[in-house]
């Protein structure tokens, strides 16, 4: 019933919308005064449990056809709203996961359901272009207005890509091309660096590296996979290269309470960086560019300190890598600024920053120096894709509109806050509850994680937590990491920290 | 005026679809029974050089933000329609090359449009989601609709991704996962494999192989572009893999008259490939899957013999490597068939055939046994976008509704036969009227090319019809490649050859 309600008000305002639309006419939302209250449901409705029977006969039937090990449960997109994912036997749930932390203002957001409405961006949709050779007249625009529009301090080049993996797998190209262009002292390729990449030899194909960090995650093609590190059944099996890896800050939280021995051991990681710089460079596989996430997401929600960024970033100029921020997971506002590293208070933050997820498109940031020297060398068919550029758009419109980068710093704190009162760890607050099962609440923003005291029992959590109506997410060997829209207020904290209490005084 | 009056159009059209939609209504496509020839525009129209003014200025602006060098010029994808290409300077251009050859039917089809304004379609435009953890109720019908409607012989699963070289990276994964889990005899890791993959050190990365083709494309990530040899400027710079690299068959056009010079080429190119299997297997490199293209597009559209991929296939199975078909370019039925391989006449052509491009969504079947072990190998947030899938069920539609292939068929020999006529070498026809200019036509459906003289000639010949209203493209050293949409009919054909014809003239 809802499904026929919500089609016949679409249509409605298409019909509207269509009515209004003519060249020039330049969209305003109407629906951007009805509150969010009034949009979505007000709570988790649950049926069965989760998977149900349907999401049950559909996973059967998708296992022809594909391995379905990691598929949760079937959906119901279109009776989704806000922070409520339906899924198909009809159970509704407050969604802190949000298809791996990739929707940005929840689902069926009006605002972008209006954008579908708009004749003048069918096209769009429909005709997909190569974008490096045939680009559409509004690409400079739009880019202009989207991603410019964030474009962190110091850069206004962006080259859009499909995916994270896309993505990070042509910045390190970028790296790679800047660094030898660097070492030539010109751009002209001898004619054996000509003949001998053709083959894969050096030097035509250099032996170069990029430095990551373990427990890091940037991707799973073969490039990215180099420098993933955060979990063996991602890199079993596929051959790698041999590049540095250093150990990212193992610290403890709430970092300002361990402020002194967490400064100890950002400083050894720092001087293993250095180590490893020299130490490759000595080998013949100098490395190019150092890779890093403001967050550890995939590894484990592992932070460091705004100290420790900034000193990896004066070694990285000190030793002549390009200096790559992998914002693919913390960019678009989660943490309460627009992207994370804005939290180190940097002018000259990175020389790449690469982004998808909340972004909706793929892609990355660079500073000039770092353009590829000539056509065709950082280039794909379709290098994205304009559409999703149009939805970005208008996504930061709601954004800015709706200031929800201070809402997520608000309800962030609510989130914290209410994981610190069920932990143990923090002096000056109520009694901890739950002291042997949860520890090291952290984060930024809504971006934030707490530990369970195994793996086994994080899984039964989080399985039970969405028999309840809640759906939370896994990251590292026993971390739960919360990863709500940008619309995530407040009350749905409560709500939340309600139904999660609950559901831990099963444990107790 | 064109502009308002398609936006006019348009909107009729939504709104006329809106009053039918209704959940469970099948939209049956009205706007299919006007022809072609109604609906797009009756010939090429220039009003300025290429790129003109307009696209000039764009360029310049984009200039500020990206590497512009392989901008042709911008479009107005809004006018478009068809086989034409519309840019901002009011060009009106037959496209012979479609974006790369990534435009199925054509511009602005109305059954794609139509299913814009389907209001049962727009969630999954709005909402994309994490496909291999949450994927939406009706993915595995889409899946069947779609992609399994024309799975290759021998094949029931499919993996959809974002793009073509998130495809092939993916299917060497899958390729290295089964190959290790051969060699093992089971899929249990040892705890050194576990340990030492973290680090990306054998024995958990392995020192595995794939066996390419010189000449070859499968993309431009790293893993991929250790498999890619077409040109230079794709590979300098970036490290690689030491991986065996075949000579691909040089052939002499048309293949018929060459039959016997041709096979002895082809008997060189396989023992050379069964060397060289031996030989790394012998270094400690084994291949665990050959990839090779049915037709070499980027590399410049070389052919080989149905006998050929027939023993190479053979080979492949007696050496124990899997055997990947990347038919990013040639599949979706411009060589007259649907897959290329097609054309081989096997029932077990490949284990792994991978596509994009036309299909409009990235990914690759495989057989069963090469259906990764265990969920989260083969994942990535996103895994393809359903929203593609619905347009590739009616572009599928299209194709069999208006029996494409056929046409494809019928318009490619036009097509070849007027290139034939055009250069020196096929006997029984008219004599040749630039034998200095042209030779090696070939091709299969309207997936042909032909030879220009030198590099400069042919870069020079591509401009030259550009300006007259003729988008083609270039590959390999000096050859131009055709990729016309599948809706390019045989009075294309004939408007092509004349204009061509007459642009070769001034060469005289």
């Amino acid at each position: 019933m809802a499904s026929a309600l919500l089609s016949r008000q679409l249509a409605l305002s298409l019909q509207q919308n269509l009515r209004l639309a003519a060249p020039g006419y330049r969209y305003i939302s109407k629906t951007a005064t009805k509150t969010l209250e009034e949009f979505e449901y007000d709570g988790p409705s649950m049926k069965t449990e989760v998977p149900g029977p349907r999401s049950k006969a559909l996973t059967k039937q998708l296992g022809e056809i594909q391995n379905v090990g990691a598929v949760h449960f079937f959906c119901n997109y279109e009776e989704s709203r806000g922070n409520y994912l339906v899924d198909v036997d009809g159970n509704r749930m407050l969604d802190l996961y949000t298809q791996i932390s990739s929707i940005p203002i929840g689902y069926n957001h009006p605002a972008l359901m209006k954008v579908m409405s708009n004749p003048n961006n069918l096209s769009a949709f429909v005709n997909r272009p190569a974008l490096g050779i045939l680009p559409p007249e509004n690409f400079p625009d739009k880019l202009v207005e989207s991603l410019l529009s964030v474009a962190p301090s110091g850069m206004t080049r962006v080259q859009t890509m499909a995916c994270g993996s896309c993505s990070n797998e042509n910045a390190y190209k970028a790296m790679f091309i800047w660094y030898r262009n660097k070492e030539r002292g010109h751009n002209i390729p001898s004619q054996e660096e000509i003949s001998s990449c053709m083959v894969n030899q050096v030097p035509g194909c250099p032996d170069l590296s990029i430095l990551s960090f373990m427990g890091g995650f940037h991707g799973r093609t073969m490039g990215c996979l180099a420098t993933t590190h955060s979990k063996a059944i991602h890199k079993l099996d596929v051959p790698s290269f041999d590049w540095p890896i250093a150990p990212f800050p193992k610290l403890r939280y709430p970092l300002e309470e361990f402020a002194r021995e967490n400064a100890q051991e950002e400083a050894r990681c720092l001087e293993e960086v250095e180590d490893l710089i020299v130490k490759w460079r000595q080998k013949g596989r100098p490395v190019a560019g150092i890779v890093i996430e403001p967050i550890q997401a995939e590894g484990g929600d592992n932070h460091a300190s705004p100290d420790f960024f900034r000193n990896l970033r004066n070694i990285a100029r000190k030793h002549g890598c390009a200096f790559h921020v992998d914002e693919v997971q913390t960019g678009g506002g989660a943490t309460g600024k627009f992207w994370a590293h804005e939290h180190w208070g940097m002018d000259d933050p990175a020389d790449i920053v690469s982004f998808s997820k909340k972004l909706l498109t793929g892609g990355y940031y660079h500073k000039n120096e770092l353009t590829a020297d000539k056509p065709y060398r950082i280039f794909n068919t379709w290098m994205g894709d304009p559409s999703k550029n149009i939805f970005l758009a208008e996504v930061l419109n709601v954004i800015k509109r709706e200031r929800l980068l201070d809402e997520v710093t608000r309800t962030g704190k609510a989130l914290l806050q209410g994981l610190y009162e069920l932990q143990a760890c923090r002096s000056g607050l109520p009694t901890a509850q739950y002291p042997h099962l949860l520890s090291a609440a952290r984060g930024k923003g809504t971006f934030c994680a707490i530990d369970v005291c195994d793996d086994s029992t994080r899984n039964n959590l989080i399985n039970k937590a969405r028999d309840k109506g809640i759906i939370i997410g896994g990251c590292g060997d026993k971390s739960i990491r919360f990863r709500p829209a940008l619309v995530f207020k407040e009350y749905h904290v409560h709500l939340f920290l309600n139904m999660f209490n609950d559901i831990l005084a099963e444990y107790k």
